[in-house]
């Protein structure tokens, strides 16, 4: 196992202190080299994960955030499943002021699925 | 009859449980390759299939749905019809959150015609 | 005269009944096509023109409104004034829930000009 | 059967005398939609076909290219052999002086195919 | 009768001597707004017409090509027989060092032709 | 001096009444060749001006609008002004109901500068 | 050291005044070409920087802007804290209607960046 | 492990005869979905792969070759070799008269590759 | 007369020795933001300049290049002659291995003109 | 100083065996984030630097040019300089047999310069 590999497998989200707290302001990140398996097929998907938060306390630092979405690989996982999964351990870990996560999917079948989860419409959450 | 046509002669949509029914969150799909025959002269017509939807209780399975869209290849219908049917399918069967159905045809006698349903505009429905 | 020429001579909005009366969904027309003469010079002006409406009763039927269009390539008249003409016409033709005509002209003397009518901005038209 | 599908079914190239015969000059044509079957799972198959040409005694008229074209919609055929179709149909009926032919395919399993065949690469026909 | 319409109705080229005869030097020329009528059914035909051409001796006015060109509005001229007419009214008036027209079409019935003459092939003209 | 610059040196808008007074109907000009002279270095400025508006009464002619335009070629003015003495000059002979102009003008130093002027971010005037 | 480092090194932001202060309007300033170093490896980062604000008594003067931006070439600072400090240093001089900063950074490990701060997010600020 | 793993797992390129192998024509293929692990560091690499070929007795069936792409999935390989290794094994398995193949890499360090190699620069192979 | 305006009043090719004089290689410049006046109407016309050379002995300052172009702002000038003119002044100037001059100017009248001289077709000259 | 600063310090272009030395491949290879200063002013320059080569015995490591294009941060040198250092240090390290340098430089007074050198116009060399 390369070291690549091996930071991957202890993939963790880092996270660090907001340092401009009093301000609203947003930071959005985008990972164009997403990719998992099929959970029935096992063929590989692909996808580009696009992250718009306003943090509160803490802020994700980008190199973990990139090794965490590295980690899914090979995971048997929907299209569904991923996006939600991300959204949740971004949810968690920063609980942001706002949080959206996007999952945008090559097509399937000649069927492009894209899925978006805002906390703007989740507002108990 | 091949096995492709023998699947979409048989096409349903095929409903599965929304896995994160507590969480409001849109799926969008593109479906470029539809194509029908129009009811006046029997010539094709093409277009590209836009849904949006936000699930309730359960999500549509994307291969049906392709089948689905796939059935409309010799059957004689107009632009606003065929848009409407998808619309009202997908209604009753995802009873979904939100949903919007977009039919982008292309171009017939150098006029192009794209026809949108939401159910936004059609709160009752 | 040849028979397409007769048709646009005879040129008039074909109206069908809308089939789907119970929902309000959108019809989205480009037709890139548009010419008529400057009503001061006589040279020709080239324009698209864009409809969107909520049907109420009726719709319009493509055909005829692409002849009706093509009527105008030997009259005299500014791009407000085709503009206007052709959102009344369909305005009262077709009473729509909403209706939008857009008039995009090429440039003349180096200044491009777009006209815009919407009955948002009409409400009691 | 409507008079559009009727067209399709007797359609032949239809072949008009070369006003500028003592001329070398270039026809191009492109028709994006071009739809037949795959021969293996009878699943519909998506291209736009590209001609390019230089007459020579003989030119073909649009309207029966394209029913021509239309005539492929429940056929089972590949991609190569639609296009080589294609191309041997134009060269025998027109013998052209230059004849270039390309089918440009919509992806499958997300791999994208473009066959081309042109008279330079094929000296003696 | 407008003036605009009087000075499309007597166009002519109007040929100015080249002043810089003793090099060689493109002119490009585009104009977007080429209009006639199909000389089958009548129905307006349009396209963008791309001139290039090596001056010999004369060069030609730009408002008076315009004119020229205005002057096919109500012609009934087939693609080929437009373009190749522009190209022989060039090279007679002319007589360039090199010539291409090309003639870019709008669609008719889905399909998109293009014209292309150039003295490069037509060496003996 | 020659005609074209005697018309510049005369530039007025030249208001017309509006024909369809009783709607609210929207006018959109582009103007993409703006130059005028840095108040401070004497070097050209150029910008694309970019005017929307809603008539009331009047609307502005174009060509007289574009040689009003042409009549800041030698003039010393920042960008800030430029736009807004537009913007005045506009809105006292229009008195519109709307009136946004936008003064988007090339990078100077690498630095790129968008001036925009609306009647609803100034609701008294 | 040449004359261009010195008037960087002594950058600070030149302010004028407003001098149409009566007026809400925007300025709008894109910079493509801001670069910093990480402040973990010494790394160059590369980003634009877009400001949009609506002045009150005071402008900023774009070129002694552009030097101050220029003066972060051999800064240590991260993405957050570069366009947090434009930000301050902005709103505190110039105490503007209302004011926006986007650093849109290059991306690092294939993962983009772009960081938004705006006063109507800062209601108090 | 799933039935696409499997798939992948016995991956190998299968063979078709060329149904028109009187005739010089070219097949085009782009493969958007490369990943492979870089041989240093184990992290993964992204690329499109794309080849041009005219065939002479034989034709690569499109799964297959698909198959084959994924099967670099968990390989550690750099971008030369990747490259080379499919032109080789394609050369090989089709001794096509034509052969191309470009592997065009994501950037990583913020530098972007591609590889092209081509049967024209080697004429002996 | 503003300092700018004195420059540009100035302005002449500085030429500086090339100091790579052993090896061809290309230097390309585009200048967005010619104008200069119709010899006819007086008039603004607008152009990019672009120019390609290989330079022998001498290469042309950047600055007084731009200054030169600026010169024409208030000349009466063809798009024919200014193309040429600029051509000559450089072929004299720095009797390049190599010159290519293109004068792309905006549309007049709806039509686009494009001139290009290039030494490959003056091999005299 | 950083790690980074550090490794730029001690840029050089590491090279490696080419693996496929019978083989003639191209290697292209784009660097969007190239800056230095100019040698008159001081103020910064940006450039994106393309190479394009067919190596024979060496190839260069991706890392190491990435470095060694990063030590010109703070060099004086001209776009000419850059770009002829930058080829010749390939040159002479590779003895490719195949290269080529573009130097892509961001517009300096509104002038975009780019700089090309190719061993094929240098045979000699």
């Amino acid at each position: 196992m390369k070291y690549g590999e091996e930071s991957i497998a202890k993939a963790e989200l880092e996270l660090w202190p907001n340092l401009f707290i009093d301000k609203n302001y947003e930071i959005k990140i985008d990972f164009p080299e997403f990719t998992c398996l099929c959970p029935r097929s096992g063929y590989p998907d692909f996808a580009t994960i696009k992250i718009t938060y306003i943090p509160d306390e803490k802020i994700v630092e980008l190199k973990s955030f990139k090794l965490f979405l590295n980690s899914f690989r090979q995971r048997y996982i929907s299209h569904e499943e991923s996006t939600n999964i991300i959204y949740n351990e971004l949810y968690e870990k920063l609980t942001p002021r706002y949080l959206e996560v996007i999952g945008d999917f090559n097509p399937r079948g000649n069927v492009k699925t894209v899925i978006r989860i805002s906390s703007e419409d989740n507002p108990k959450k």
